[in-house]
């Protein structure tokens, strides 16, 4: 087999040879994909050197002056960043929420950023995909630390947090029936939430917040072995506190040890990897003329309690199997 | 087609034609699994008409007595109970903690009420199936209560709260780090939490509880469209705040409606069959023989990060496609 042209510019760093390479691995062409199959699997082994973190809030939170600040304060340190976007509303030709390069504009500069817009045009499973493949490209071209953020569109935070090592919140300060408006399920994978915008006239509502999510994280089981989940405030506009989550990160890695991230990335691989496997068969099994006949009329027996799940799971089974 | 002999005792609330009808559906001969598909067709007109609880707990939480005494209340008011286990550890021949009809020994006498122990010996997948189908059939006969209860092994408390209407959250009186006990992601399926033991010394704690799981549920969006999740008390052992319960399970099924209902039960049909679509192509794949083989060697190689797993998907799949 010959070694891929792009291989050897990308380990060394080159950000062309990068974003060709991302660019193949978003291709929907089977040939793209045969190419960037066997590119990554030659620079394999030379992923995962980086800490991944997983960075969500809502419209609003101020993710991305967040996001630049951070990452920043990581530049000064010595560290570099890629970013990546996850954001299944995302089209081609515009409308992304976070498909806007310019939304970091200081970051964007920076010799030691990185930043991708989420890949246009397709299912959260295809962007997931898309998305790990291309953690896998920057880890290889020699990026220390990896963001991967998400606005939050349908299941798109736990496609995240199963990618990555470390799960950060991001919340406005609120209290009472404000509280409500978190996105069901989201507090639970959070290692960490930052209470944003912890200034000025609401300095003193993120402290009360910081104290009502503390006691809410004490109601849930932490989403990692070994670490209790912490909350901080933040202020992206002065700067305050965003240095320091770098430190809660530090801290975090220390307590999940080496060991641990690697259980949690096998873990994560391996579920992947049946994830795959299964989302392929049922599109193979949507795609089958005879199943195609009945699935609408199936659903509407199924919803209106004409028939019962098993048994129209099993007429759709058999006309797949062509019985 | 040939009527079911079963049907139409079945229907008249025969107890002898409704426990042969369970042994049918929870049988795993093919022609039984026929039979009971033919039967479950003919009596699905007659199904749905049942108010569907879930009630989880942990094994010391006295969820039995409480059933029990929940149960008997409903009888007062002239309703009928069905009480179903989830119970994937149960083993054939023992050892199951919810399969044990004793448990709730006057409720099991009485006329009104009908107790199934959770079926032995199968995954929580082929549980969930039959303890759905067996629901359908307890309806069938006419009762118009139902309760699924669980003990919460593995990921039984979703899969009792995707067939119910609502779901009960039974917790033990509790401040501070034993909060952290609970299992994840199990409060935020609750519609109610009910603090038990709420009796004698436990009495002050209980209610401290209250406004702690109050607390915590403003934090987490309801998963009941037009219901907030409430907290109550009470004690299986004095009875108090017991019957109480009925009350707020009428409030919630006024505030959702009978269109929310049947909305809930559409969208939990519709899953379940694409479920059984996904779980069954799935168990094809892996006991395909080429597949098989291939099985373990691939998940080493993406755990240890030697292969991508696109790429391991890619080749399990070529292998149960005969490429």
């Amino acid at each position: 087999m010959t070694v891929d042209p792009l291989l050897e510019p990308l380990l060394a760093g080159d950000r062309r040879a990068l974003a060709q390479a991302i660019t193949l691995i978003e291709s929907t062409r089977s040939d793209h994909r045969e190419r960037a199959d066997a590119l990554l699997g030659g620079l394999l082994p030379r992923t995962g050197k980086s800490v991944r973190l997983g960075i969500t809030g809502v419209p609003g939170v101020g993710k991305s002056t967040f996001i630049e600040r951070f990452g920043l304060s990581l530049l000064e340190q010595g560290r570099s960043l890629a970013v990546l976007a996850i954001d299944p509303s995302s089209k081609r030709g515009g409308g992304s929420i976070l498909g806007d390069k310019t939304r970091m504009e200081e970051l964007s500069r920076r010799l030691g950023a990185f930043i991708r817009p989420s890949p246009a045009g397709a299912t959260l499973g295809g962007v997931a995909r898309r998305t790990r493949e291309t953690m896998l490209l920057v880890e290889a071209a020699g990026f220390d630390t990896v963001i991967v953020e998400t606005v939050g569109v349908g299941q798109s935070e736990t496609a995240v947090a199963d990618m990555v090592d470390m799960f950060i919140v991001l919340l406005l300060p609120a209290g009472g029936d404000d509280l409500q408006g978190i996105k069901r399920g989201v507090i639970e994978l959070a290692d960490l939430i930052v209470v944003n915008k912890a200034d000025g006239d609401l300095l003193a509502t993120a402290r009360r917040s910081v104290s009502d999510y503390q006691h809410a994280l004490r109601m849930l089981r932490s989403p990692t072995a070994g670490w209790t989940p912490e909350v901080a405030t933040a202020s992206a506009l002065t700067g305050a506190g965003v240095a320091e989550v770098w430190q809660v990160v530090e801290r975090f890695m220390a307590a999940v040890g080496e060991k641990g991230v690697a259980r949690r990335r096998a873990d994560q691989a391996r579920a992947w990897m049946w994830n795959e496997v299964g989302e392929t068969l049922l599109a193979e099994l949507r795609k089958h003329p005879g199943v195609r006949k009945l699935v609408t009329g199936l659903e509407r027996e199924v919803e209106a309690g004409r028939a019962t799940p098993a048994a129209a799971a099993r007429r759709m089974l058999e006309a797949f199997h062509g019985r």
